[in-house]
């Protein structure tokens, strides 16, 4: 991008003050969901924070279940998207072990890294409509088949223990790998380590195992 | 108790209605707390469902605050007794990993059996005020200390790696273990097939293990 201020979306007007973009407001609503709760947050309040009036919300989306949808959508998007990036990045030649903690750092790194959405989408995924839950679905189910697919070849390929059904093992890791979120502190380490230390603990278990890989893999 | 309908607590007054009790109230909160979040949930709709008027339940409680400081006591509680419990049914010769084990079951145990306290004080901690937060804390830090001790027995058995920091393994199994409070279906699946799982996953991770014990130890 050639120029140093960012470039708007043409499509909103312009004004004394730069409007909210759709981007804006979705992560003052996540902010808000989270800090508090779904039911707790108006309209009125992500307007306000986001610097516009709360009719302008209208401009963006039709409502509040609209941008809960999103606001999930956006979730997944950062842990799925982050995934992909780092399986992409590997060598074509692989091995199961590397392409595995590859997907387990870079659900961590999604989760952390836009923790605004991912914090969100734990916290108000109960309490948002029926309605919201449904447009999500198909995002969230794409992420459950990835990361089925990815258990699945490493069971195939003599990696992953086949005592447990992949599902169940992914119900498990994905929920492991969702707790950070809650109490990651980047004061008391570095992403490097903390991913480096969950890889291990996933994979490995927390007992010693005679010829286990370091850490840093 | 050599009587077959529940001993009423003296200090309640009797009525045409038997009032509720302490325990009830709390159980209704818990339950409305998890499913329409903390600050949605009323001190009215907790009475009505309680079965009691709304000022009735200052007989029991001061304010919202203490009801939801008494839900996370509880569902600290529930998994503190359960751990207690199955470690004090082991032989006194039990071996490390036989005692880490059930102290995972034991966790789980409390999790999905107390599931309506479990469920509300990971829903509700952060959202209640800072002041509840505060009544609960040593009952909450009576729990990670119990944790931190066992672990830390662990690595002295030789047991439990010892390149990952206790507090860290510590955060990371009790979030693990907390989930299945959010996906346990017992219609998939009997609490001892689950437990077993899960226990295997923590100790021994995801991945195949050379000369590992099976699911059931």
């Amino acid at each position: 991008m050639p120029r140093s201020t960012p470039v708007r979306d043409a499509a909103v007007p312009a004004a004394a003050q730069p409007p909210a973009t759709r981007e804006q407001i979705l992560a003052v609503a996540a902010r808000l969901f989270s800090e508090r709760g779904y039911a707790n947050t108006t309209l009125r309040q992500i307007a306000q924070q986001s610097g516009i009036q709360a009719g302008s919300i209208y401009y963006h989306f039709d409502g509040k279940d609209t941008i809960a949808a999103c606001v999930l959508d956006e979730g997944i998007a950062a842990v799925t998207d982050a995934v992909h990036r780092r399986l992409a990045a590997l060598p074509a030649d692989a091995d199961m072990r590397t392409r595995l903690g590859a997907a387990v750092e870079g659900h961590l790194w999604g989760m952390l890294h836009r923790g605004e959405f991912t914090a969100a989408h734990i916290r108000i995924y109960r309490y948002v409509s029926d309605a919201a839950r449904a447009r999500h679905r198909s995002i969230r189910s794409a992420y459950t088949r990835l990361w089925d697919e990815l258990l699945q070849q490493a069971v195939d390929a003599g990696l992953l223990r086949s005592d447990i059904p992949v599902p169940m093992v992914r119900q498990f890791l994905v929920g492991a790998l969702n707790w950070p979120v809650d109490w990651y502190d980047p004061r008391r380490g570095g992403f490097e380590q903390l991913a480096a230390q969950i890889t291990a603990l996933v994979l490995d278990g927390l007992t010693t195992r005679p010829g286990r890989r370091g850490l840093v893999s």
